[in-house]
């Protein structure tokens, strides 16, 4: 298989660790530079808990054009991401970004970019794949199935409920549905809130306890049956293979993909 | 072992129904009678479903006079119910009562008589030792874990949430632990409800939903790991080894308990 | 809609009262007769349990011929649904069928003959929805993650063990995938078949307990996450959906479809 | 509360890190030396990942002897778990041990030491509390259903199958029912080891998968309704809450207690 020249952006955080360590552990794969706005002319050897010798660039476009890299993969913030993404796409170079934060206008004007440099690009809120086919399955059985309850649950740090992914897969699942008001038309709540949070008729419920990492129950039912859809994510490991899947996609693809969903069949 | 001869109220009602079965089938169980304010005089054979020749009774003294039983099983509502277990420890005769309702003055005069009359009585508002279980392991798993959140699921026909189990669980939960409010202090719902109902700082969820029957999770949270009890009740049979149970305690016992937990060690 | 015209054959049956009362309760749905080797002449409405007015054939012929209806719904046996399946086509009946048992050379007759006669036919060995879908997502999922076990859980008088719909499972995802040996190479059983049972590398457990009805999870597992599939089928109505889509589709087909798996998208 | 006055033996491995980090975050709780056979006369705060200022001492009886320590903690090997739990005792030092491998001989010793010197000793295989607690209920439960299976689940790096607390669980359970050979009679595998691993006729399932950590279920099945017990341990966090107990407990006890669940109410 012929190599891809890959750069990281991000490579000091959590995600970005766990992504130099993908590249380095993928044959196909070869990590040319990182990107990093401290570090410059270092290499990344010097910082610790690295073992790789490759060049740091604080100045991108100086590292895409002395790396010359197929693929950038971006794990910033969304403010550098969306910088990053541009200048990659100018420069010729697939981004795979795993930030979030692209309004409309932004995906539109990245949009019109890969077309214009017939190249691909693909930004994921979550790459986590078991996480992807989830949801993706969650909004297929939605179509057989008009009754479902999302159970979402994760540590008890976490400030919002319900989660990311509990109202994506919400919103997934309310695109594919007539909107429906589930449960007995009379039933009452002895106690506010137990039914859970209402989307579109979707009921949500939110655990938060310590000792949970992130876990996700989709649950339907129908006559005498029900069809339980669980996602467990134990650690950030869980992105890579999601990361890796991306990488290999953007090469074959000349538009702007958002979500992974869409790149699984 | 020695024959428990055995009076059932509310024999043509759905648990009724299944009383009758777990006599027939127990083989130190004997059906003397049935109590029933209609049919007074025919036989159980004669009505449909029942294949048991037993005589029915309008009048419960009668019956305890003539057939002169060991326990009375009482499967009616709340109110006749009451009278049926005062008539049954007046006569020397021991109730197993499955319906709710009773006060806390009830419960004390009924105390009072098994006092008296040195017999034992039964009162359970629910027959299905699983689910038993699942409420005293909670109660005592909490000592060890403070974070605990409750999920029961249910057919979309039941009109109340959260159920009579789960509710029941948290406060069995709570006599035993500190009120705590759980989850992360600034943590904040963005869809109403999400965070389920909050009993003592306990978060129960209720799921409703086409083709569940009555299902219940109790899940622990600690460090680095979790603890999770679930009861699944499939059909009415799920109660009669609580019956039976109680039917064989009751004749061992010379007071009053409420609850099953109680005779389960 | 239009109505769609159908006939049932094994409506004395399990499934097939089942069906009977589907059809009923679906508004563009018609019954217009039952075919059974006992009580030609008849009506329905005269054997227990059943309230509806259409007449009995033991002549499936004579039933076609003078009904003309759109769809045979068989659910007899093996044997005689070949020849009801057959039948059917030669009449421009479309068949829908839910015994098993189809040779290869079967299948391969009547997929000449609903080309021959411009009609479609579906034959399915499994009806209920969620199981389908479990299935498909199963196949769907192998394509992402490698390694996969599966524990299916029935009542304790099944007889043979794997389970037909694990097998199947176990079978539609190593169609997709490439043989694997799982678990670690040097791993040891300590007790002999704690690993269970080995299909192309695959691992199939089978829980039998009374209480349990039919339930199955496919567990799939990769780095740092895990997916779960789970069906739990807890009555026949659980199969009724899915007869009806399938007579909803083979209103639309021209050919011959074998499993729900091949018209669910 | 008073301090208890801690030494740890084998601080320097996973456990023992963990159950530094432990003694330094309990407010009633003092470390005050640590053993170990190298760095004598260091302190650990000289070792990467440590930054508590006390002694190491490589000669255990010294340690004791300066420090008087109320409690040892061992998390060290079989072979020097044995020697530190005697010479702990001999010293009047109450052991809390979390190595495997005592002999019945051994056992017998070390409670003939408890005896002479009046303090006690707990040595636990395991210390995940919900561990213990998932034994424990499983025990109880089985008084009151006949029929269970144990569904382990690991990483795909585990080479024995069933785990050791599958194992456990199924002694437990099988030391408070009578044998019983579970399923139908006439049941027969298709494919070999569909059934599981045979211990006293409790079926034990083991799922090896990447991406899991260390999970069991305990699944007990009666009439009409399942009960469910499931630990999940996701990190080594999970057994420092065990650790936490039995130095409480070990401080009011005057005999040897082996096994947390012994501990446990």
């Amino acid at each position: 298989m012929e190599q891809i020249k890959i750069v990281i952006a991000g490579a000091r955080g959590r995600m970005g660790s766990e992504a130099v360590k993908l590249v380095e552990e993928t044959e196909h794969f070869s990590l040319v530079a990182v990107v990093d706005h401290k570090y410059d002319g270092m290499s990344l050897k010097e910082l610790s808990g690295f073992e790789v010798d490759v060049p740091i660039y604080s100045d991108i476009d100086k590292c895409f054009f002395e790396k010359n890299p197929d693929v950038l993969i971006d794990l910033t913030t969304p403010e550098i991401g969306k910088v990053h993404t541009k200048k990659a796409l100018e420069n010729g170079v697939r981004p795979v970004v795993g930030t979030t934060g692209f309004s409309e206008s932004d995906l539109a004007e990245l949009e019109e970019l890969t077309t214009e440099k017939g190249i691909g690009a693909i930004i994921a809120p979550n790459f986590a794949i078991g996480a992807i086919l989830m949801m993706k399955f969650s909004q297929m059985a939605a179509k057989y199935f008009q009754d479902v309850e999302i159970i979402e649950q994760h540590h008890d740090q976490k400030l919002d409920a319900p989660s990311g992914t509990g109202l994506k897969t919400a919103e997934m699942i309310s695109a594919v549905r007539e909107e429906k008001q589930q449960g007995h038309p009379n039933e009452t709540e002895i106690l506010e809130g137990a039914r859970g949070a209402n989307f579109k008729g979707i009921r949500l419920h939110s655990v938060r306890l310590p000792g949970l990492i992130a876990h996700q129950e989709v649950l339907f039912g129908g006559d005498g049956q029900t069809l339980k859809l669980r996602h467990d994510s134990y650690n950030r490991a869980s992105f890579m293979s999601g990361v890796k899947l991306a990488v290999e996609n953007v090469m074959k693809i000349d538009l702007l993909v958002y979500g992974l969903e869409n790149i699984i069949e």
